[in-house]
């Protein structure tokens, strides 16, 4: 029965894949960036990612936001606080958001066209596990860790931290009281992904934020948008 | 495609739940109470755990503990610190623990045997999602949530708080910071599985340890240790 499993999980990660290739051509073309953000429950991916929305409309950018979650539409509705289109996909169970799912909000996304968006975010379902073997043709992934989290976590979770081009701490306002060890955590990351781009912030000061908006707009400068490849 | 995944799923989780009766047979038979802890990656799940077999011992109580990851040995190290058995079960990608692993894991055990043991404790692999279809044949099923996660959990992962029989809340230390609102989290709780047991501690500063002890005792002393059933 396992072998009959694996056999089918490689089907199903094939036509996966070819999805999110078809995607990444359509980003490409677009000329969006789009982002995966990957995490635990709890990470503060939402809160991060709706101040990233805010401050990058504050400098003109168009931006977007899909949302994954097995079930509520709290995370959509936080995320509109931003002013940003924001849409919900209810997973109703799947651990992780994937090609086909993108393809299928994309496509009936009233008031929304990829070619009038400079960025295209993801914020995947709560797991550190599943979500790293679905490509959604993003140009970026992104893994979050909170410094409440443990130091350990990118050698507990290698897959998903060495599949990521960013890292992104998060909670950083809480590193003293969370007695966080910030040499730990950064040797760590780089141990599984070794020089990966690591970004410390707080969604609640806005520390790390200019770096983390730089470091966006010079990716989607950079061209390609289309043409990465996992 | 997606039917014979469904069928298939279907026949992992029958044997499992097969497995999982004869277990819960044997732990009655061996009278020992055991316990699977679930959460996030982050929650706080070893550091909570080290702390009840530490004061479990410390109460004269002959406990030992499972611990699945994915990958390292962490876990294991920093529970051995509690002077009781620890066994860790890598998965090796797999994001939760089934009941063959503890069958297994179990079988051969070397100087641990179930019918030594007041209780045995199983942490899981941090997911909130998968870990609730697996039965392990435990008599009491724990969600744990910390104060830095949000409140809005149990709504988000529904599945996991309705079939659990405890939740904890952890990192009570943190509440302050962290702005938990209390009022809400048990409300959202309750919501899901009104009137479950709700435990709020802090393993750094011991509070709520007392009456999670207790409990455990009388879950114990109220036998049926192996009748319960999921």
């Amino acid at each position: 029965m396992t072998t009959r499993i694996v056999e089918l999980r490689k089907g199903i990660l094939k036509k996966n894949d070819e999805l999110a290739a078809g995607l990444r051509g359509r980003y490409g073309q677009a000329g969006v960036l789009v982002l995966n953000l990957v995490s635990s429950p709890g990470t503060g991916k939402t809160a991060f990612l709706e101040r990233t929305l805010r401050e990058l409309r504050g400098r003109g950018a168009r931006v977007a936001a899909l949302v994954g979650d097995l079930e509520t539409d709290n995370d959509a509705r936080r995320l509109a606080a931003s002013g940003a289109p924001v849409r919900q996909i209810n997973t109703h169970g799947i651990c992780h958001l994937d090609a086909e799912m993108i393809d299928k909000h994309l496509a009936d996304w009233e008031g929304v066209e990829l070619g009038g968006l400079d960025y295209l975010f993801i914020e995947n379902v709560g797991n550190l596990v599943c979500p790293s073997s679905y490509d959604l043709g993003e140009k970026v992934r992104v893994a979050l860790l909170s410094v409440t989290e443990g130091e350990d976590k990118p050698l507990k979770y290698p897959t998903l931290f060495n599949s990521a081009d960013a890292a992104v701490i998060t909670k950083m306002d809480l590193a003293e009281p969370c007695g966080f060890d910030r040499e730990l955590a950064l040797r760590n990351i780089n141990e599984i992904r070794p020089g990966i781009r690591i970004f410390e912030t707080s969604s609640k000061t806005g520390a790390g934020m200019g770096k983390w908006l730089d470091y966006l707009a010079a990716e989607r400068a950079g061209g390609d948008l289309g043409s990465g490849k996992r």
